[in-house]
């Protein structure tokens, strides 16, 4: 059972999902500078959102890297990360469409919750499957910002109803802190 | 003629199929968790299809593992199957915008059951052309769940009309049916 | 200069193509069997087109097959072919708006025309710099069904605008014609 | 780290950036040929907006052929570029459906010259970890093109308020300049 399906697919739903989530867009019928201004919080929630889903590929990039057999569990344990991600570009469109209001953004907050548990059991299973001295066992060790981050996302989700910037806030911090590719994997590999 | 290109443009639509589904999830204008109320069986039904199409994808991955030979017999029975899996976005919207009602349940079930023959003929097609004695044939063996989904299936149809939470049931245990991936072909490869 | 990535990138743009046709099947807001009813002309404009595509991919997969050298002239050629496919979505779309009127056939017939002119320029191109003992050369031979193709796609798109019905009738006979993979082709591979 | 799967998503999502700009042709529900002409500046500007993502994934082709290593720097910018281009598909439709008029005009210069710089960038890191002695650092040589465009973008945004058409010509200069593929990197892998 080869493991270049898996990243193939993945692949494929992850460009998918960046690039959809762009026909929120909707291109206006005036023709100034004015008639774009809707459109600004659009383009920031697809923004925030572009560089999450970036993340989510870097990292499975890096993850699947590491994995050398893969089984059912794995196949599935994959598709549930995808399920979750697949929502984004939804909760993406809502918190767009309503300039960063609060129930929408605590969505939002949920989306990115709930697909962080969902790549912990994808890496989970691997490393059940691959042993405690795999690679990524190793690389992930104390895995500080995998646990670090449903916390803070947790944090927002309660915040977005007494104070929305902050939950938009955290949101940016996480990614910022993510954005910085697993250099533990790269370590490790060497 | 290898099959790189047909798992590649197989991985490619299936792909597009699982994620387009979610532009039925037309963002609400208001920002309030009313407004996401009536998504529900749209989010429902698209859980659903998505879990069938994750089984296509997987059953699909096993299969070709054991393909050795393509030809225009299998090309063209694969693209068969893609045709019926690519109206699933279609009926799962039926299904979802009409709360599970009668015609839109038994639209389903009939294109799930397309999907199943269409799946059973690339499985014969494919045993035809690699012989009794090959890891396929072995491995699918009397392919009890393929004949018994087809029934069900037909079932579920018939009782769309007159019992239509039976129906979404029957859709539900097919689908937890399958979920557990095909272990013949991963035990008979072994 | 490898050839993998012209066929992933070819690969991709024919699988959103077919998928992205389905997205012409409007959800109907009825729940009963006769509101699928003016969807029947989409759904047999959608499988002709879906058949088209299936072929085109086929044959660029057996084409592809024979190609040992990629250079910018294929380069370009290819993404030449993939334009005119890309607007295949469109005509289909239109064809099936209208119930196959006159002006919607002659334009669907137009742009199978403009993708089979470019579709011969690849092939001439690749057999230029394969040289004429290539396989792809001696395959393609007197190139019958390429020749004749474009023949009865003006027939057809000047028998629109009097017998809708006959056009109609002589795209689906083209797409029958070609259905038969290009054995030619895996013979000469032999 | 292998650069397969960073070609594969590039690819992926450049397919879908170059097909979904085909929705916005959205089919007229009239049949007859002056139905088609209101559509007329949306496909002049997908012509155009088609040739720039081929020729994006022509160069990114040529210049990911010289990559030996990919780190996380490389894959940053290469997210940053394809963000940019995924803003083409909205930018042209603007443009296009506001008849190349001059705000839409000078917009689509901005998302040229964003996408001009982000592939500027991601050229140079390559350069940076390859050395100044690979391959990739000698093609690119003095970069007259390169270099010329963004300055050309430059002036098209300028002219855009005043003169409109000046800016439509140049962004189909630079196509055009840019058409013929990058021929330096072919003759210094030789």
């Amino acid at each position: 059972m080869n493991k270049g399906r898996l990243e193939a697919f993945s692949d494929g739903v992850l460009a998918i999902i960046i690039t959809i989530m762009v026909l929120e867009l909707k291109v206006p019928h005036g023709n100034e500078l004015k008639d774009l201004q809707p459109l600004i919080p659009k383009v920031l929630s697809y923004l925030l959102s572009f560089i999450y889903i970036g993340i989510y590929w870097n990292n499975h990039h890096h993850m699947m890297h590491t994995v050398k057999v893969v089984n059912g569990r794995i196949l599935w344990a994959n598709l549930h990360l995808l399920f979750w991600l697949s929502l984004v570009p939804f909760s993406t469109g809502w918190v767009g469409e309503n300039h960063f209001s609060q129930t929408p953004l605590a969505l939002y907050g949920i989306n990115l919750l709930m697909a962080a548990i969902a790549y912990f059991i994808l890496q989970n299973i691997i490393i059940q499957s691959h042993g405690a001295d795999s690679v990524l066992a190793k690389a992930v060790g104390d895995d500080v910002k995998g646990k670090l981050s449903p916390i803070l996302y947790l944090f927002a989700i309660l915040s977005s109803w007494y104070l929305p910037w902050l939950a938009g806030i955290i949101y940016i911090i996480v990614a910022l802190m993510w954005l910085i590719p697993d250099k533990r994997i790269e370590k490790k590999l060497q």
